[in-house]
């Protein structure tokens, strides 16, 4: 052999052991993974740096565009994951970290996700994935019955069914919205005399033959901003998300819906969904689903429900009833990522009516034939992991007492966090827990005063103020590291629906405990403090002072 | 404390447990996980049952609806997992499962994935996944100077800047593609005097204010039904999926997609985009894409490459050319979990205009707000895993060298199986390799002696027996377990374009070796002589006879 085809060769034989020699047990990686196994929290705790850097100093690391020419050893790509990857994650399964919707997991869940890894699985048809689609099956089936709670024979004829699926396995939330949304769409204009479906001629066309000059998708304006996004996929246009106004307590106002899907009849516009929220985003407030219902009916819409968050409230014997209704919906989006305490990357969509699903059916020559068993022909996504699996385990494992117990300690925890925050002087509620979602920020006792008597134009100002220093807390104790909530702009009625800028807490981690959550606003205190935000707060002191002495002039006139 | 409520607080400890104590390494799934580390192969040969069960024998194990009231053990849900769901999952790893693009992975994504799960990030936002985003921002631009080769100084400055995104990091090609096509819709369609944009006012107004009938995405017929999905999904309609003829090695016909494109605008339909296909799914082949992105500019269209499959071609320098026009493409889709040997999942876009993502751009209140580095705002899906970690290590440890090699040893592979084939008398090489795929079946000689002589009808009833054949083979090959090949439906123009069921081969797993493909086949031509397929043999025998007979008569005659 010449040197050069020497040298292939040894590259060809290289390569080969990628794919058979496993990294050995002191390798780099092999001690992350043994370490990872034994001890997660601490491997965290370790490696993740708690001081935020800057993202443009963290861009430095991942500046080179080019792909390198020659292979680095696998123990240099590790060692480089540890120091600048993993050094600069964020710690989502921290306790203290309550300002987004991700947790820590059940420990179970990280050798499993081996074993789903390892098997990969392709959900899109049975000859790659085999038992996986019986058990995916399941799991729909069993989400579905959590839903609807249908009775056993309807389970055992449909679960199964090759020609039917009781709901989409999907990538997450967004996903499982714009699934049930389409399928909404495309049975809002079906095949009818010389028209062969929306599916087929599409929206121009529907309009034209039904009569139309639009459709829309109708829900609170607390909606998840992924309802605007499949607005827009889906060739609606995002004018077509049609928002509606919440009451006090960021739930639709159903008076407000029947009156804007008059509006849009009026206008010749379609309502072709009503989306029910069960826990918002912002806020976890669940949307009266009962009487949305029946405005649904009323207008030959579909009923969604988004229960991305929510959904597994319905494990709770205590509350359960506040998604009373939901067993109306045509179709409900789930999260497992999120309340299933399942990793990142799924979520699922069921629908009431078995036959749903086929508004949306594809098929191909070389899979998913007509007639076979493969999900694949229902689901937005093609090739898929299984997912389902995780869920699956998680259903068995934890059951539903796990999961009541989960739900039922998370809303408890909020309901105290929330008499915490009402305790506290300087500190103002802005929403009251429903679920395990509040919202408050730092707010001193004199601003409160002089907020509970300002007119519209000084609230505006102090407000304003606020949220200011609302922000500048935010930014800093996430970059402190020690804990972190999110933030988000509402609009609350006793402020003249004037953007506020808020506190947002999740607590769906059951590690958290009330001394974290005593330490999060100490700590939030102290930022107030701080030389950075101190022109601010002075600002504030002294417009407060102002409202209050001219508030104690007027009263003194009066 | 009553008995209540202590077992309520026992069984809140129990779930404390579960989120903060390791499985104990003499588990149950602390086994399958060291197993699975030490030796993958091994794991799998000895857990995944060789012979196929049917699947209404797998579901039983599937069969319960009810979600369970109590908790099972960690232990009891892992050997039911092993016992009855690995046992029948599919050894999609295995080198002769050589029927779909599912490969075997190298080793190190095992251990990385651990990782990544462990750090359970969510990257919609910098919020939950901090060095996630950069990186991730570094990986679609490697991937788009793979493609598109622009300079160092365009990536210093779009790469990581905050109000652009050289593309969009997804669950698999689908997702992909649909995001391309959901660009290339709203740009089709632009804000422009009094209208304000398809994005806003949806597809009937777009097409109203501009003066169309419709909008068309055209493609081969070879295209995969992704883009089908998407016609629907965007609210096109199906039939606004434009198939072109192609010709004999299955690439579109240019001419043909001119004519389509002339004939479209003048029954007022807008071109809104042409796809090219690099790499189709069921043949490996490329169209010509240099000439195909003349066509897309002379019509103003968004020129599409799917390259799901055949992205990764472009490591090679032997094989990159027959990509070329490639780079002319304003958006081109690449799947991660295939040709990139990443875990399944994942899939991404890039785009030639870092503005163009720009086109569906969403944002919200608590999230992804305007100027935020977060990707979430230019990706159809929200909440999504750090999976871009495992291609960068991917690009990182196999660098391009390595990728090139797994290209160049798959495509000669199947050049020497296409030669293996055309060396068999009983065997009929379908469509030649391009790239690393091929279709074939078993044809006995006699059978191919007399379609050589067939008149159309003769050719018809032949290829029908024949097809028969094949389809009996393929199922009884795969529920015999040992190896895999796919089926599909070709038309090749041989037989006068009648629909003929082919075998189809992608080879993609650097572990299957020469003798593998030859136990195939010779399995093969085992199972055509099996009783349940004998009457079709026979009858197939029979039909050639006459047929060659005949011929005989009129080359007599002649």
């Amino acid at each position: 052999m010449t040197g050069k085809k020497k040298s292939a060769q040894a590259s060809i034989e290289a390569m080969y052991r990628v794919f058979t020699v496993p990294e050995a047990p002191e390798s780099t990686l092999s001690r992350i993974d043994q370490n990872i196994s034994r001890n997660l929290a601490g491997f965290l705790q370790e490696h993740i740096v708690a001081v935020e850097r800057d993202l443009s100093e963290v861009e430095k690391n991942f500046a080179d565009s080019a792909i390198p020419e020659k292979p680095v050893f696998v123990s240099e790509q590790a060692q480089f994951l540890l120091d600048k990857l993993v050094a600069n994650s964020v710690h989502t399964a921290s306790p203290a970290f309550i300002g987004h919707m991700t947790s820590a997991l059940p420990y179970f869940m990280l050798p499993l996700s081996k074993i789903m890894i390892a098997l990969n699985q392709n959900l899109v048809k049975t000859e790659t994935s085999k038992a996986f689609t019986p058990m995916e099956r399941q799991v729909l089936g069993m989400i579905h019955r959590l839903v609807y709670q249908q009775d056993g024979s309807f389970y055992r004829k449909w679960m199964h069914d090759p020609r039917h699926a009781l709901g989409a396995m999907c990538s997450g939330g967004t996903v499982a919205n714009l699934t049930a949304l389409w399928v909404a769409r495309n049975r809002a204009f079906p095949a009818e005399g010389s028209f062969r479906g929306l599916h087929e001629e599409g929206l121009f066309r529907a309009l034209k033959y039904y009569g139309y000059e639009g459709a829309a998708i109708v829900v609170s304006k607390r909606g998840h901003y992924s309802l605007r996004k499949a607005a827009d996929v889906l060739g609606l246009g995002r004018d077509a998300l049609v928002p509606v106004d919440t009451d006090d307590n960021n739930c639709i106002q159903t008076d407000a819906l029947r009156d804007k899907c008059l509006e849009l009849q009026k206008q010749k516009i379609k309502v072709m969904a009503i989306c029910g929220v069960a826990g918002t985003t912002e806020t976890g407030n669940v949307d009266p689903l009962d009487a949305m219902a029946d405005i649904a009916r009323e207008f030959g819409a579909h009923f969604h429900v988004d229960a991305a968050w929510g959904g597994p409230t319905l494990f709770s014997r205590t509350y359960r009833h506040l998604l009373r209704g939901i067993e109306k919906a045509d179709s409900v989006t789930f999260d497992a990522h999120k309340q299933l305490y399942v990793p990142m990357g799924v979520g699922l969509v069921v629908f009431k009516d078995p036959s749903l699903a086929s508004a949306v059916e594809h098929h191909a020559q070389y899979i998913i034939r007509k007639g076979s068993r493969d999900l694949g022909s229902t689901t937005l996504e093609g090739s898929r992991p299984g997912m389902s699996m995780l869920i699956h385990s998680g259903l068995k494992i934890l059951a539903r007492e796990g999961y009541e117990i989960l739900i039922d300690q998370g809303i408890e925890k909020a309901k105290s966090f929330a008499q915490m925050i009402d305790e506290q002087p300087d500190f103002e509620l802005i929403t009251r827990p429903e679920l395990n979602i509040l919202t408050y920020r730092y707010c001193p006792e004199i601003a409160q005063q002089a907020l509970a008597v300002a007119d519209e134009l000084q609230a505006e100002k102090i407000n304003t103020c606020l949220s200011r220093i609302t922000k500048f807390i935010q930014k800093t104790q996430r970059e402190r590291g020690k804990a972190f909530v999110s933030r988000t702009r509402l609009e609350p009625a006793r402020y003249f629906h004037f953007p506020c800028i808020v506190f947002r807490v999740v607590l769906a981690n059951p590690l958290t405990t009330a001394e974290i959550l005593e330490d999060i606003l100490k700590e939030q205190r102290e930022l107030s403090g701080e030389k950075g935000i101190a022109d601010e707060i002075n600002i504030l002191n002294q417009m407060a002072n102002a409202v209050l002495k001219q508030n104690q002039k007027e009263a003194k006139h009066a």
